[in-house]
């Protein structure tokens, strides 16, 4: 950390704050400029309030050196963490997709898809059992009926399940069911969720928030770390900006940045990202060959009848197309 | 609701949607242009789910006319809300100010502040007993200690609370010590909790998401008002943008914007909005000149040892300049 | 400036660049951290080039502790300018209120709307000769003829004139004819532009780009200053966010960062900002609250037959309530 | 278009604008709703001003139907554009890579840099000598001098010339020099020199403006072919976002949405989009695989000594590597 001091800085609050400083246990460097003197701070600097020191009227600026998280940085975990579930792994260089429906509706409904996409070579199901919709007025999900339906979906496909839990309420309903637990992009900073979340014996599979930095997500996966669950999937699903075109916009950056930052796994959702179905391939190929962990992908066998998300959801021979093209790319690097 | 046809679409595809309109009890306009049909909707289109239109591979795009909020909305409600707290009144016309600690540290620390806030004139105590941080690492709140303190402040001042909830599991405790319950910016589209919310008696002060638009905070505010709590306070704290010297960027024309759009009352923090001291006092000038209901401003004695947000919580001298400069202000108008 | 060292920095990397910067004349000052080094430098360091740093493979970011602009900023030039057009002043402390059509459309309506601008108590006249517009196929301007329209009208009621000038080529003429030049916000990089205005004996009133940064902002007022023309007007007319209520999003909050950082009269746009003339008063009030030296404001006695910015635009009685309602705040401030 | 009344508009003022629009050539066809009276329009409306529309006070609001740019639209212009420069081409399913220094520092500089990207086999040369700074004080190129070298490692590589033109004063020196003009991000809207480059007979290399829409990057090089030169090429260089870990955020889905919106060939340039040359390689990646037609990579042998954008610059090894991984994805799809 290093602390620029205003110019009129006078030498006695210069001296308070490198006493305070070290009291905390840091080394403190003091580098006199002409017009600015520089506090450089050594040691774990992670204890110290930056809001604190910025609240000094002498203080101009404070500047962060290292990264805020730790157990979620590649600093103290250089090797990628893969998890398992069921013998399908994410992270280490595999390219695992996750399709389905963007709700639960009907046991047809996702008996349907879900034989569709495991035909097709989908690695997991997704599907919402308890649905975010920012309409009150809005179909809100089948809830545990609908988690029947997923455990019988995987009965007869044998694909594990992703699903999202919204809430603490209903975690532990959810956690029997599901294979992955989704936090959704709204709850990404729900501090009570993702606390609750890292006492799951469950992989959760966390989404970057639609204005959320990737520090703030690592910051969120480092929440549910500090709890104890370890196995954290991140998830770009596209963010806001001031572009219209598209109903979000696909951050595909986030991939090697998060390679470099982090050990964990990062999957791309560019179902969310774009909202419409036609960019949905050539979004999942460059996801792919940028070196994402894993996809998700919302099918549905009727789009226009899908209660949610019809606009972005491929039918299932257009993800049968997708999925033999993403293979070409991977089969090429 | 308006259906912009692709210049391809056939004539079949096109009286299918009209037929499915039309069962949904809308009535349908026709109007055919050299390129594009165009379909307009007459009727309550709140029950269409337009994803489900945009699905059909011949619809070019939806264009909504209705606004989706319909309680929150001030068509249906022309008349400002005005929420009456213990005698103390939001929107209509007054400006009420609440004013305190960013968290709650100690008695001592906060009836020092409360007495301060109070003498300088405030009308509620503000102070965070459960604390979203975005690290783990950091001060969570003092939980159900603080709330005894936040009640033992209001005996001594007089001023009514309002304190953050952050999930439905301490939702009843929290209910009971506050008078205003918060809910936070990054739970804005908590959906579970705001459902919780819309069954409390107790007035519900609304903070706009860092990426939320004016029209998602009414959605939010309508899942309040839709399960039954009509005393909703918007807030502004300003919205997540590329500038950097301020921590956000407060929206002020948010204020015009919810008044013409919402009765709710709306109120501007603009110490979350600036994240510096330096400028709480003019944005609260801008805020009250343009015709906010409310102000919540954090005030410590000591910033410099505030748990959080010392960076831009105002010292009680400043904080009485503040009031006296506003003051100027709301009598000139 | 400060370098953070990558953890694995050899030795012999650090003193080469060691003695790179020390070539350029800074001090250089060795922070050994446990995980990281840190080089503070001392000096005048904005000859260093911190891309060349940032290309060193084992340099993990730089921070910048000066501000890159000069002769913009306060530091170097603690009071405010005030700049002089024909007695009306612009800067320290008064509220000048700029006024007029969009564009020049014919000589009728800019006297009319001179002449009503003038009458409710603008101190200077705009009107645009040459437009910037998004679409090739849109009014243009009048050009030069628009120009002599604005020498009558000045000629008639003694408004200085205010008039944006779009490139190299038509400088002189605009020169001539204007009291101060506009540069747009689609021109705020248009380094070349910038330069010419630095050779200009006429005030420039620079508008700030629709995602520009503040310090951007005063960086090209820089680029104008340092060919020699002092008298720069900045002007804060609404940045590009993801909000779409309003045409932009108007940062209120770059009235008091500009009063921090430097010496510059600042001027507020609520017109273009808002895009809508509903708020265009609350917005002005908020503008003059919170200290804005000036206020620019579009006025058309027929909005619904204006060439450009229609929507946006006053009608004259409008503006009228408004000169009031800003007076009051003025006087009680 | 489709104009959305006010819920009182009364019959007159609804008559008196459906008269204007059809006075300019437009069938109207009204709509009555319960709440809202709709207009449908029907024609070429591209010759209405959506702004003295939204200026009437009955006016809610306005829902353009057509896009307003037709010469660089794919509707009239179905098939792809194909450039072809000296026998190099860019658009219709090639990967044309065009790579070079940001900058030209000297003749020993850009001959090793020509020659070493020509080996790795590049298309064609990038080099600006006319350089747009943020900073006044910052190395503003070699001008002419920089065009005669870069004409040289034309003669000794074969590879055609892309650079910057930044003004119409320059512009004939550097239109005889160059193969392919590049107009920067920071001059997209600069409507001038937009019209210039239309009466050009060399290629526009177009960047898109930093916090402009794909449908602004649309009209601006609709400004460009209206004027004659339907020579231009679209660049996606990234955004501006909330996100710092990247410079920009590169908005991938550009490439897919600009083939759905237009005929015209669309070039994806990581080195500005990421700021950090670690990316570069993952990013070029994700853009050949989503159906870029060109790549345009900044290349320096010693990006520690480049006077601009070494942070961004690729090592000739480095931009071997990329090479020879883009060749497996363009020949797996």
């Amino acid at each position: 950390m290093v602390i620029v001091m205003k110019q009129n800085a006078p030498t006695e609050v210069i001296e308070k704050i490198q006493k305070k400083m070290m009291s905390l246990g840091c080394e403190v460097h003091k580098v006199q400029g002409k017009d600015h003197c520089i506090l450089g701070l050594v040691g774990d600097t992670r204890k110290i309030n930056p809001s604190q020191i910025e609240a000094n009227d002498y203080v101009e600026k404070l500047l962060i050196v290292q990264h805020p998280f730790k157990l979620a940085g590649r600093a103290f975990h250089p090797e990628d963490t893969i998890i398992d579930v069921d013998g399908v792994k994410i992270g280490g260089g595999n390219t695992c997709v996750i399709a389905g429906p963007c709700s639960v509706e009907s046991e047809e409904q996702l008996m349907t898809i879900a034989k569709a996409v495991k035909s097709s070579g989908a690695h997991m199901l997704r599907g919402g059992a308890y649905k975010p919709r920012t309409s009150p007025y809005s179909f809100q999900g089948m809830e545990e009926e609908g988690l029947k339906l997923l455990k019988k979906a995987k009965e007869v496909t044998g694909l594990p399940i992703v699903t999202e839990i919204m809430d603490e309420v209903n975690f532990d309903v959810v956690e029997e069911y599901a294979d992955i637990l989704q936090i959704g992009a709204r709850n990404m900073q729900n501090f009570s969720l993702l606390k609750r979340a890292g006492k799951s014996n469950r992989p959760i599979l966390l989404k970057r928030g639609l204005c959320a930095t990737i520090e703030e997500l690592l910051m969120s996966a480092e929440y549910i770390m500090s709890k104890g669950n370890n196995n954290v999937i991140l998830c770009e699903r596209g963010i806001r900006t001031f572009e219209t075109y598209t109903r979000n916009t696909l951050d595909i950056s986030a991939v090697p940045a998060i390679k470099e930052l982090s050990h964990l796994p990062i999957l791309i959702d560019p179902s969310h990202a774009a909202g419409r179905w036609s960019m949905i391939e050539p979004l999942s190929k460059a996801a792919v060959a940028c070196g994402a962990d894993a996809l998700m992908i919302e099918v549905h066998h009727q789009p226009e009848l899908a209660v949610s998300d019809g606009a972005q959801s491929l039918k299932p021979e257009k993800f049968e197309h997708l999925m033999r093209e993403i293979e070409k790319i991977a089969n090429a690097l």
